[in-house]
């Protein structure tokens, strides 16, 4: 059994590599030419993903072979399709990179071969948009090949554990993929689940992001209660969390590829069958969250009141602006629109980060500030403290 | 010491019982002459609390003695109110037998005394309310006299273990009152936890309750959505939990005078402060868990529709009309709303409830009716299980 992994991003690429290391041979695809060099000479493109930089250097170039080119993977028996699917600016699923993916896999799937969808993706998409690209551009139809779904669940950083060690899901679009897609996943994912469907698996990732982008809205509404009753949020959190009670952290909204980006699957996807109201709490959350933004701002301009300065002199640093702490990635930072609204409003407002250069920072249509030279800082990671110098 | 334990009811019993356990001589008030006879005579009056029957039988009469007198618990140096806490019918919560209750104790209060609040409240009642009400009854000031605020945590049926293990916190509306408090508190919970303050500790019991109506009204937007896209929500569920994600099951809504009642003490205080976009999110799942019954009466409907008779002809059975499963209660209960949607859209609608006789039911303005009669039976505590019969 020859397996190709389609995507070789931070989800893909530990995949592919747990793959080989289970004693498969991998062909690895991706448009990224330097990627496929680096792993081809055993180097690891990713290397704060932890245990990575070994096993790329055990298979890389060996068992694990990346190409840019799907003929390349024309012998292969199994295909894992991993890349990324954004929305586009009326939050709509954009469904382009994966079309793109499944046409060129379809160009080479053989009768028998087994497809799996790793990416995140509105509930139905495997047993529709998928199955429709394969079956047009392979001229084989399902039951001559095997379709399943199962959602990648890593964790930037500890994405080979997770592989490891973490429940995951798999579920075909009939029984016979369903059944033979949890055999071979079996191989190399231990604590393996088969579900009902495809659809049911592509619904339980979903709601996972739901539950936090949800609880984390809760987070933020009863943060801002507890400013204006005059009680200590974190204390009290604290003492309310228990063994039935998980109220999460206050924040700046929420960023990045994930949790933002899922309950909008089903907002949009109610909206379609014109069941407006049923999707009306992941909604209101989505908007709370990035929201927040407007709070802080107000926040920070209160503490810029109390400085001896005109309002617009006033120099403020926006500390942190990836959307989460350590991991360079700016997608739905809900820190780096803090700062462009700041701006927005005719402040002095700065950004200082450490993962990024004073030159990249002013690519961004952003001036760079330090901390030190500021009169009032908001560290976007250390939402508590506000820190007005002199 | 002698403490006086004001309200003898599913809360206020099991601790006052519990107190006497732990050595104390204790004097329960309740306005229920029937009950406090019963308490006396060392027979315990709510027989489904696990274990309080041999509390009860142990001290009942010696030293937990209970009076409808305020007068007999002149001689206490503490006294623990823990009277119950409605809403009006715009949501305001009403405080008369909470002011009647203080407004009682603060006649008999002397200097150097202990008072401690455990109705669940708004966030700032024990430090202006409850204060003003013993400082007018007493001419004392605080400061001759103690106050501090403890929530109870019970749970109907295991409230003596709740009290003997589960986490407990306690604050003060001074320091001094905090202190002492905590140091009375110890001698009877053993897991007690000293928070800044008594509006700390009333914020902390209140967004207890709101994590859960917020996570229900989550549970029943997912479950719509899973209905609606032909998903099982319980398989999806039982996959999706884990130890970052606890999504909780679906219902009816949320009846009883706990969970649908606290988010309002936010909601009305945000309101009064102006702040009307503050609690959006805690407003959205109160009205979201509030408006489940008006899904099930569609889906009931649906049913009824496949039975060959006109649809007000169809018998229908909601089965089980109390807030929860095995508790005798109907205080906001989604079910016995449910029942009635039903009757007031002109449907045959009746109730089974293994706790009431028909009698009871009919008391209530509706009409007996048991599942064996219905062509459409509702179980409200088994919600897949729309049973048509014949």
């Amino acid at each position: 059994m020859k397996i190709a992994v389609i995507g070789l991003g931070k989800a893909g690429l530990p995949l592919a590599a747990v793959i080989a290391d289970s004693g498969f041979e991998v062909v690895g695809i991706d448009l990224d030419e330097w990627k496929c060099e680096m792993i081809n000479s055993g180097k690891n493109p990713i290397p704060e993903e932890k245990g990575l930089d070994e096993l790329i250097g055990r298979h890389g170039g060996k068992t694990l072979k990346a190409t840019t080119s799907y003929e390349d993977a024309s012998d292969c028996n199994a295909y894992i399709v991993i890349v990324p699917l954004f929305l586009d600016e009326h939050m709509n699923p954009d469904y382009a990179a994966l079309e793109f993916a499944f046409r060129s896999v379809g160009k080479i799937l053989k009768m028998e071969d087994i497809v799996v969808l790793e990416t995140t993706v509105p509930p139905g998409t495997t047993e529709n948009l998928v199955r429709e690209w394969l079956e047009e551009e392979s001229e084989l139809k399902l039951g001559e090949f095997y379709l399943a779904y199962s959602p990648e669940r890593i964790m930037t950083g500890y994405s080979i554990s997770r592989l490891r060690e973490f429940p995951k899901v798999i579920g075909g679009v009939d029984e016979e993929s369903g059944e033979r897609a949890y055999e071979l996943y079996k191989k190399f994912v231990p604590n393996l689940h088969l579900v009902s469907n495809a659809r049911t698996a592509e619904f339980i990732k979903i709601i996972e992001g739901c539950y936090r982008d949800v609880n984390i809205a809760l987070a933020n509404e009863l943060f801002k209660i507890a400013e204006e009753i005059g009680v200590d949020f974190y204390e009290a959190r604290e003492k309310a969390n228990h063994e039935y009670c998980h109220i999460h952290l206050p924040s700046t909204g929420v960023g990045g590829h994930c949790i933002p980006v899922y309950p909008w699957f089903l907002i949009r996807e109610m909206e379609k069958k014109e069941k407006f109201s049923h999707a009306r709490l992941l909604r209101v959350s989505r908007e709370l969250n990035d929201e927040m933004i407007n709070y802080w701002a107000e926040k920070i301009i209160s503490e810029c009141l109390k400085v001896k300065k005109p309002l617009n002199e006033v120099k403020i640093c926006i500390k942190g602006i990836t959307f989460r702490k350590g991991v360079k990635e700016l997608y739905h930072s809900r820190n780096l629109a803090l700062a462009k609204l700041l701006a927005e409003k005719g402040l002095d407002a700065g950004v200082w980060d450490e993962m990024f250069t004073p030159e990249e920072v002013e690519e961004l249509g952003l001036r760079w500030r330090e901390p030190e030279e500021a009169d009032v800082v908001f560290d976007c990671f250390e939402l508590i403290t506000l820190v007005k110098q002199a």
